[in-house]
């Protein structure tokens, strides 16, 4: 039977859903894409000065998501993977809206950082475009951030995630949507000085094709090409000629805009200043548009999830190396957590994703020692609370920065977030793994049981280990009392 | 004529001034201490729970430190360094009390860390040595740290600063001076539970002389000498000899102790459990006093400044390639950023050590890509807030912080630290060089010209040359704006 993901991109100014089908075509699985819902929400319209998503975006969002939740309310949980972008990167009630929004479409979402969603843009149009040896330029405008990608096959090179989108610089520099000369200048140079920073390393890298992935791309496509400005692609000319329209127009009207769709009209200003600036800035001759983009990157990596090749794996085997983790004591401590998470109660699902968190955390709980070693466990949290970290989500990202964080000392510096019970217990694994570990020498058997029930936690040790290893009992009763500062109640039961 | 040097070592037991001769011997430059003051303050015990230092603690520093500052008040302020160590890392009120100890002494007063401590102790302590190709461990007992260095020459290999010693374990253990078996074994493990975490990697590298630096290590020698539990030096037969002393006496009894002087009584079961701590651990067998410990280190240091061997110029050199800064683009905003210091019109003292640091800044700024790209500066300044950066003191670290996270971007995120003018100056040079590098392409020539006339910075540029760089002209505008939120008036001046 043909396997069936679906995959959600909450944008700034659209929300899409996309569900592929797997093939298997000669031992290499490829995703044809059977369905898909597009809906303007121009989501980045509603951010106030304050950056809080006000009532009516919410809604707006909330109604249709409802209508994504119905079509896939079916699937497997394992099946479905939602993203969200930039609005929700910024918008400070997030935390307000977001359980909303997943009971309206009945799945998690995740909010992913700028440069994953970079990278999952590169990886969807680098699958929907035929295989090449080319470098390839991506720029896929978005309604608040815009992502530049070069890569060759469907690695990326380098990667940028720029703030600026079509409605972010519609509000900013044509709020009435009154289009002059000056404004369209204001609104390039301020996108032309972002992409300055990136632009020469890029033009050294260079490239050999580029396309445009967004619906700006799309829609600067379809005009140029409906209003014969440009016959093979989009150009610089097309770009001037359709500035100089709306210029002379002094706002977005459809008559002069063949191919324009109602539902772009209202921020190509926005994207057209953008496209422009980059145009500039990177020296770009033609510009084709690319399919596929964020919501196909986030189809291919979900199939990646079910194989050994979890983008998520290879990205902490490169922070082991980036940071020079001494991997003897992280394999130590991770082969003596797993074995006490084993010995847990915990259900399933949640268990699954806990697991690989952990041994996560085990891997790289030591790698703020690279900035200094005093504190080392509050640096390790940094570095995993801001690192771009391909294939985490942002909420992955913030849990394993949490464990980190958690491994070592006080308990009570974590008590302002809130975790939950399983969570707890997965980080009781990790510290227990650490203090017996302490000595970096390995062990022979593992001297602890661990039991959960409600939220009384039960460590048991032989009475005869614990005389013969006197410091470790000391250890013990410390993390003892440092429990009795959670909510949680610790018990060390003594067996002869 | 005679060089003379002094170092001040406000430890969290002690107090000490040392004046060291400079003498060249065939082309090397040695110091020879030619006086020394030393007083127990016991800083520490003035520490309360809530971590704030007491007023009489502070008033017992004050007094030392009056005394001290009339011995070197004729002192050049480049002949003379001050350090203070790990209660006043700790103290929460330090803030308030540091600048009444600075006005004491009549000298800048500088916040170490454990690491620089460590550093520190283990130059004094090898240059007071013999020189020899053998490995030493040399164990430091402070009232509120415990330093523990393997080197070789005067190279440390191994450094760790422990948060413990001889004061803050009398009051933790035996606030009331009673000494008994339980305590003392409590007190014990407490010492080897935080360094059993270097025992084994300390025990790999090895050494073949242990050295004690600290006032506990020569308390117990004189005390092992005098009362003849040992005759070679301090070691464990000796050292549990002692203990049971005190056991037996149930508290420090003079006459029980030959060879122990009044001032170290008080403080003697802490720094006798951690000493018992480390023989354990680490197994020692045996161990010598040593001298000069962290105020001849201070002393060497501060010959080295005058030197092409400043330590500092060689961390920056280490942090540049652990943290794999593009040097292209470091060094192409040094020069600009140096170029821009030397047209300001700042006062001499304060300008010589500014102008490093802005070297330094700049040479470091974009060190915080190694985590990531958005959000760079932040990153590099929690990197240089926080790392080890041998040869500097806490405040030199957060200014350099300071300058790289104020080196782009909004200007209000600094209000909240207090900042002088001239440092203000030095950071818009900073500004300025990365704005005019953003493009990472070289100059051929400065374009600008800045001066600051008391809180007005006027920076000229020519009409034409903003003309042909409409980019830079934006920016430059858009740094009026930014500059216009703080305290200081900034004008943009075009020259025909």
């Amino acid at each position: 039977m043909d396997q069936l993901l679906a995959a959600v991109d909450l944008g700034s100014n659209s929300f899409r859903l996309s569900i592929g089908r797997v093939v298997q075509n000669e031992g290499i699985a490829q995703i044809y894409a059977i369905d898909r819902l597009k809906e303007s929400v121009r989501l980045a319209a509603g951010l106030g000065p304050d950056k809080r998503l006000n009532q009516e975006a919410i809604e707006r969002a909330i109604t249709v998501l409802k209508r994504f939740g119905e079509r896939i309310s079916g699937f497997h949980p394992d099946r479905v993977r939602a993203v969200a972008t930039n609005t929700f990167r910024v918008a400070r009630n997030v935390a307000e809206f977001l359980p909303r929004a997943e009971a309206a479409l009945g799945f998690p979402i995740e909010v992913i950082a700028g440069q994953e969603e970079a990278r999952l843009i590169f990886s969807g149009v680098a699958n929907e475009l035929a295989p090449s040896a080319n470098r390839r330029l991506v720029i896929d405008i978005g309604g608040g951030s815009t992502e530049l990608i070069i890569g060759r096959g469907y690695e990326p090179i380098r990667m940028a995630s720029l703030y600026m989108g079509c409605v972010s610089y519609e509000q900013l520099f044509f709020p009435d949507g009154r289009i002059t000369e000056a404004r369209m200048e204001q609104a390039q140079l301020a996108a032309r000085r972002e992409i300055e920073a990136i632009s020469r390393q890029y033009r050294q890298t260079g490239w050999q094709e580029a396309y445009g992935s967004s619906g700006t791309a799309k829609g600067l496509y379809a005009i140029l090409t409906e209003s014969g400005l440009s016959k093979k692609g989009i150009t610089l000319a097309g770009l001037e000629g359709i500035k100089a329209k709306l210029i002379h127009d002094g706002k977005v009207v459809a008559s002069s805009l063949p191919g324009l769709k109602p539902d772009r009209a209202m921020v190509l200003a926005g994207g057209l200043a953008i496209m422009l600036a980059a145009f500039h800035e990177l020296k770009i001759k033609l510009m084709m548009p690319g399919e596929g983009a964020l919501r196909m990157g986030v189809l291919y990596d979900l199939l990646g999830r079910d194989s050994p090749h979890d983008k998520r794996d290879e990205t902490v085997r490169q922070f082991i190396k980036r940071y020079q983790v001494d991997t003897h004591q992280s394999l130590r401590v991770k082969k003596l957590a797993l074995a006490l998470f084993d010995q847990l109660d915990l259900a399933g699902d949640e268990k699954q994703e806990l697991m690989r968190s952990l041994s996560w955390a085990a891997d790289l709980h030591e790698a703020g020692i690279s900035i200094a070693h005093a504190d080392y466990h509050k640096h390790s949290a940094y570095i995993l609370a801001h690192a771009d970290m391909p294939g985490f989500s942002n909420d992955a990202q913030a849990l394993l920065a949490w464990l980190v964080l958690g491994h070592h000392g006080k308990i009570n510096k974590l008590r302002a977030q809130e975790s939950t019970r399983a969570q707890w217990l997965t980080l009781l694994c990790l510290r227990l793994a650490v203090l017996l570990s302490r000595r970096r020498e390995d062990m022979d058997t593992l001297p602890l049981k661990v039991s959960a029930n409600h939220d009384t936690i039960s460590v048991r040790a032989q009475t005869s280990w614990l005389t013969n290893h006197p410091l470790s009992a000391y250890t013990l009763r410390g993390e003892m009392t440092e429990w009795g500062k959670s909510d949680f109640k610790f018990e060390l039961v003594e067996a002869a």
